[in-house]
């Protein structure tokens, strides 16, 4: 058995069932010992960010990592934006990266040779460089075990292509993943007490509270003492909709944000950090808990904010189940040209039971969020590090995650163009995703930022630097060229008509939404 | 005078007059700048890899930098491959990322914070974070200068937001960029003497001495003495073909290195490293010059290798000007099934003189180049770093540089879906470029590299892993999707036909060649 076979063996063992790869030369052993492990299905992306998506949106579904394997150095590379939004998720997941044999490193000028350390470092959690075979299975299984380390990390093992193909021992044992830690007694009953002051509070939830049992027992809290529940607009998944108690969704702009948080006396925090901006802007803050508001820590990220939740709600005595979301499948749009809230509303109406939506669209999003937050139930998934083009990806993901629901991803034409080929994979694999491109053909985000930033007198080259049209991308024949079914939707009725179609059949299936 | 504006003014005064832009928020500034100052040319890409290949295009035709504007965190990691390739083709490089402003930086919780220094250090030669608004003129000055150290440096500007939008002093002016240092005299003369004293001698050339003063020089010196010339098989960039002096390529794999080499005595190193493998191998050696073969350095990268090479020839009396290469225009290849050969014989039969190739196929480049070298006098550009995806970006660049001659693109079907965005900033700027694509539907390399690391029967999981057939990808189809025309080539005959119309009028253009 060779390094790579001890290894791939050590994943399956520590649980993990998916490898993202796009692999190259140096990772041919790992490629070769998939073959002898049924548990590992590899997944074949044509492009590494597309690899470190997935993998974090098969984090988000599943709570547990899957495994990418990257090429060394410029490889590693690509993958570097979405591995910073699944950092940011709190996401698990096991980057594998073949480097050059130990004895060609010395060679810097071959072509391939870089600082792969310091081109990982920079997103990696846990980062080990194997240094003999023999310890590969054990360093496979460190790896996993500090993913899973609460609330979820990146870990990365650089793998150098002799430790992989020269013999080893055999597969190393999973290690024992120290659970999240349970909140203290004296915490709960403190922030007991401050439910209890009748100073007007606000839980902010964040993590894997966003889930069921955790927005329940939010929603308890908040029907007993009055206090709002919000998570904030990079929120890695929350679970919402019919049947849940209602939850806010902070703003995305640092004024709306101040409006909504205006008055609070006192903000909880659940697995959640203090709200801040996206950007600064000149003359604006960046810190936006209203002056006098006090911050109370409920939980940190790695602790159990789930178990801390239903404990605080058990010490209130909060037993009804608060304002639980009452179903509203919306009236269909008046015909005409399409809008974002259209669209969320005839995605509202139409969307099935306990689908998965990925979104990563950011002028539309709102739009599009405002009707399906009444929706059926469903999962939503947000651009958690701002590193856009990680909702196709994630969608694959997911669907891998979960083959049995329906996903949807919701993208902007600027951000779908960072990582079109995740498209290939869906057809690869077949994938149950439709995935609809909100195309208002511009970098419509930066048209509102422009003036936001205070840059006076946009002239028309600085208006130029933003705009998609000249040539207008058709997403219609791109998805077509990487196998997808796609259409293009102008009006209301369009959009509909071609949502209806995509929840009556698998996918997958892509629309560009023009808005 | 913001910061922002400062720079811009600063840059313009440093001789840059383009800058390839995917900016976000923290840009705006820099962006509203560009409007004011008409020597700098702004262009759009839709990918941050797309930027860094085509500021390595612009720079090894230039031979001075373009700055890039990318996007904080992620963003900057999107270039990070390509920025790979142009620090080992030794391109003059400047990159500005807008940071978040300094006070903003320190909240982690803000989605796009992220060890931006880190992120950016190991693909920059210089690089440096801006303190204070009335620094970043200066700052720029400073990064100028550093991209245009010999032979050519990537210089990595972060100018967080708030030095961009506050009140600076002026520009800064120009500073005196030190000259490639002449080689000293002695150098010569041993080289002289060791090109006197009867061994088989190779001269292995790198960089601009492989532009027509260097390459006359060389073929000057192998006339007079005998030795062979050769450039490796990554070469930034090579100008050659009828009218030049020949010169052989040292092949990819290693065994091919190895018979290639064998025999000789000395290795004269003209701005070269000795060369190494792609990658190592079980069993095989990385380092490939023959045993008892000494290496003699004439040049290391940033000396004046071309006066060096001038100096030498002179110092032997070399006069004549070597074996030049005569035109050689294939026949028509036979019809039916393409071939990368038949590719590179219809290519140097129709191709125009002084045009540009960028290519960075791998199993398909050997076939195609064969034909070139005799083909009519270009300039080729190869893939220097490994990091695949970069023909397309860079002969975007290219043709910016160099907008009154024709640029080929060959880029392999698993490599051109790194970048294909490039096409839109071909389409939007109407650039003159013929993007062809080596249709092998598979990673081809990886189904030859499988065999020789030794990995022992690959099983169907494997190979799959290869496989870019299910579903087909159509470039056809995806070129339409960004404004390129572009048609598919089957046989020998459609390629020549379509070769030929797409040499008969500008582009941008693309082909699909089905091998």
């Amino acid at each position: 058995m060779n390094g790579a076979e001890s290894l791939v063996h050590t994943l399956a063992d520590c649980g993990i069932d998916l490898c993202f790869a796009n692999p190259g030369t140096s990772e041919m052993h790992f490629v070769a010992a998939l073959d002898r492990e049924p548990r590992i299905r590899g997944v074949l992306c044509l492009f590494e960010g597309v690899a470190a998506g997935a993998a974090d949106g098969y984090a988000r579904m599943t709570g547990k990592p899957a495994a990418t394997l990257l090429h060394l150095g410029p490889g590693f590379a690509n993958a570097v934006s979405h591995l910073h939004n699944a950092r940011k998720a709190g996401s698990p997941l096991v980057n594998i990266v073949g480097d050059h044999a130990r004895a060609h490193a010395q060679y810097v000028q071959a072509p391939l040779t870089s600082d792969i350390l310091g081109i990982c470092r920079p997103v990696s959690d846990w980062l080990h460089q194997s240094s003999a075979p023999q310890e590969v299975a054990g360093d496979g299984a460190r790896a996993v075990a500090a993913a899973l380390e609460a609330p979820g990390q990146v870990a990365t093992l650089v793998l150098p292509a002799d430790c992989a193909w020269e013999e080893a021992a055999g597969p190393a044992a999973p290690l024992a993943v120290p659970q999240a830690a349970p909140v203290d007694d004296r915490t709960i009953e403190s922030c007991a007490a401050a439910l209890k002051n009748g100073k007007r509070t606000l839980l902010l939830l964040r993590g894997r509270c966003l889930q069921q049992a955790g927005m329940e027992a939010a929603g308890r809290i908040a029907a007993r003492t009055g206090a709002r529940v919000a998570h904030d607009y990079f929120a890695p998944r929350v679970t919402r909709g019919a049947g849940l108690p209602a939850i806010e969704r902070i703003p995305y702009f640092g004024e709306e944000i101040v409006e909504r948080l205006a008055g609070l006396e006192q903000i909880i925090l659940v697995g959640a950090p203090p709200p801040v901006t996206f950007f600064a802007y000149p003359g604006k803050p960046s810190w936006v808990t209203p002056e006098g508001c006090d911050l109370i820590t409920l939980a940190e990220p790695q602790d159990d904010a789930t178990d801390a939740l239903v404990r605080l709600a058990d010490a209130l005595d909060a037993r009804a189940p608060g304002r639980i979301v009452q179903l509203a499948r919306p009236d269909m749009p008046a015909p005409g040209a399409l809008t974002s809230a259209a669209m969320g509303a005839i995605m509202a109406r139409l969307m099935p039971d306990d689908c998965i939506l990925s979104d990563d669209s950011l002028t539309a999003g709102p739009g599009i969020q405002a009707s399906l937050k009444a929706g059926p139930r469903h999962d939503v998934m947000f651009l958690t590090g701002g590193a856009i083009g990680d909702a196709l990806p994630m969608a694959a993901g997911a669907a891998l995650a979960c083959p049995i629901r329906k996903v949807i991803a919701a993208s902007g034409d600027g951000a779908a163009m960072y990582s079109l080929p995740a498209l290939w994979t869906m057809a690869r694999e077949r994938l149950d995703v439709v995935s609809i491109i909100c195309a208002n053909r511009s970098y419509n985000i930066l048209n509102i930022e422009l003036g936001r930033v205070g840059a006076i007198n946009p002239g028309p080259r600085t208006l130029s630097m933003l705009d998609l049209r000249d040539p207008v991308i058709d997403f219609v024949r791109q998805a077509e060229g990487m196998g997808v079914e796609a259409s293009r939707a102008e009006t209301t009725q369009d959009f509909a008509a071609q949502f209806a179609d995509a929840m009556s059949r698998p996918g997958p299936r892509l629309i560009e939404a023009v808005l």
